[in-house]
């Protein structure tokens, strides 16, 4: 067993504390990475505080986790000693269900084990990445182009590959009109994405605070949702919407957005039920659908795209102490674009 | 003019009554159909009571026709005096917009004409089948094989299509695994089609009473809705779920019954909006989409289709005395599975 620095949740409303968590020993298929970054996601936060769901304090969340492989077992045949690599939201699967065999570990339909706050395969509750070491079975860890800068590079194992699997499911691509609801953590990875890949691309934000920063990352138009006259303007417009906001919004106004055959995919959600008038999805035939991380692969060929297009999300990077006060801050969605703590801090 | 028998609504809360509707004169791309058969479709009876929205009484309604022609326009090419034909539930639309020039009229982006209670491009109030004779464009009528007894053909126009149109759009077919829910005018028509494009074929019904029938139509598997059982033995099963019931649903229910990348298709749908709980839409990267019943050509598919396969619509054929009560029964549920109305006894 090895006893490692971590920050961690005492309970829904008090501060995060620095504590030790404790790593399995190394098993013959397991990884033990030395992590460098651990992104903020607004998931830790939703979980931390009991918004999701019963907690086992104390817990360590962080599940956009980066570093270097110090150690593997006996048996591991895709990581060594050294080697970039990363975690994101899972880091188990059943592997013999449908949807596993069919790379699909994040719809595992016995349960994918979460990266914190899940009970592991053999008993003990996982422990995230705001912590200065993780031990990882070989097949849920990620290889790390070396072109990607590291701390920007652990945002992408969840509001990256989150973003990027619908639009690519979706076949987000060349002749596509693609929009992005938030630009948040997720909605600028969505665009930036979304741009790469070749679609035509609106960003569907609040307000217009951040348009140039939309536009920087390639969206040709950018719309406050604020004002009415956007559900007018782009009526039947979309092929694919991308909707990375949490808080409960107008469905029919934004089923009205789309297209011909066009689907709104959500990637964040309300805890409560969104009211959906079925005549809306009659018109042009259109979908609402949900969409959840992404496989195991799709996940490295999101990261080598990435790597090649030279995309990387943009981050703010932060001391171990300052963690509270980031979470206050995503709260206001005071952040361009994401939060990702410096762990050599937390040594 | 052409002045004819017909049965009005007079009122949402009177019985229907027996009286006279005008037609217009025949335009050089028009086609004058004498009626031989008009099915009951639910959504006359819901428009006819006013449960849609304001009616413009009197009001004949009938979106099922079927009959033979007797006379066409100048420039009529596709059809010729004493064809088989059939009109369904919409009679024109703009022909310009994007979805009109894809073949998909019924989504028409200025609004399709629906063949009762519509304003039509000439600012008359459309008026339905429940008529002996009706004038309709050429574009707007199918051919209606002769391998269909013509009273079975009716429902094919609003029951048939709806079916058909998103079971082929959703690639229902060998290897799929599909539930239809209700056993209705459209649900009994969606097994028989579903089994026809080779799927496995669940119905999903209130009660087990119309089992005999399901298997009868080549149903392999039936369960009753009203079984809590139901949804757990069922989860994760299905590929296509087509919904015929317009009661309101517990969403999260059936779409716990949906597999990878399975669709929940509503072809009804309760006036009121259905809450969806975007955490069941994640799982599985599920979709919820609507349909609307299908393009003109995708229409002819499902006719020769019907045609070809020996398929067709359970009927009872009732007088044209008979609308009230058989109205009543509708709503009963008390049909098997469709009542159509013998134009001959309105002449």
């Amino acid at each position: 067993m090895l006893t490692v620095n971590a920050i961690a949740a005492v309970s829904a409303t008090e501060p995060l504390v620095r504590t030790t968590v404790e790593r399995r020993d190394l098993g013959p298929h397991d990884v033990l990475i030395e992590i460098a970054y651990a992104g903020i996601c607004h998931s830790d936060i939703h979980t931390v505080r009991g918004e999701w769901g019963k907690v086992p304090y104390p817990l360590t969340v962080g599940h956009e986790i980066v570093g270097h492989v110090t150690e593997v077992g006996a048996e591991v045949t895709k990581h060594a000693a050294g080697d970039r690599v990363g975690v994101g939201c899972m880091v188990n699967s059943c592997r013999e269900c449908d949807n596993c065999t069919a790379g699909q570990e994040q719809y595992c339909l016995n349960g994918n084990t979460g990266t914190y706050a899940a009970v592991d395969r053999d008993g003990t509750v996982t422990q995230g990445g705001y912590s200065t070491h993780v031990v990882v079975d070989q097949d849920f860890v990620l290889r790390v182009p070396t072109s990607i800068p590291l701390e920007a590079a652990a945002p992408l194992l969840c509001a990256g590959i989150t973003t990027y699997s619908p639009l690519a499911h979706w076949n987000a691509g060349p002749g596509k009109n693609v929009a992005v609801v938030g630009m948040g953590g997720l909605g600028h990875m969505g665009v930036k994405i979304a741009v790469a890949l070749g679609a035509e691309v609106t960003v569907l934000s609040q307000t217009l605070s951040k348009k140039a920063d939309g536009e920087a990352f390639g969206a040709q138009h950018y719309y406050a949702t604020s004002d009415p006259a956007t559900f007018t303007t782009l009526k039947n417009s979309f092929d694919l919407i991308i909707n990375t906001v949490s808080a409960p919004i107008d469905m029919s106004a934004y089923l009205g957005l789309l297209r011909l055959d066009g689907t709104f995919v959500s990637v964040g959600a309300p805890p409560e039920p969104l009211p959906v008038q079925v005549f809306s999805l009659f018109n042009n035939r259109r979908s609402f659908a949900g969409s959840s991380i992404g496989g195991i692969a799709e996940t490295q060929e999101m990261l080598d795209f990435c790597a090649e297009r030279g995309i990387a999300p943009e981050v703010e990077v932060i001391d171990a102490g300052a963690v509270n006060e980031a979470y206050e801050r995503v709260l206001k969605s005071d952040v361009r674009y994401r939060f990702v703590i410096d762990i050599d801090t937390l040594r």
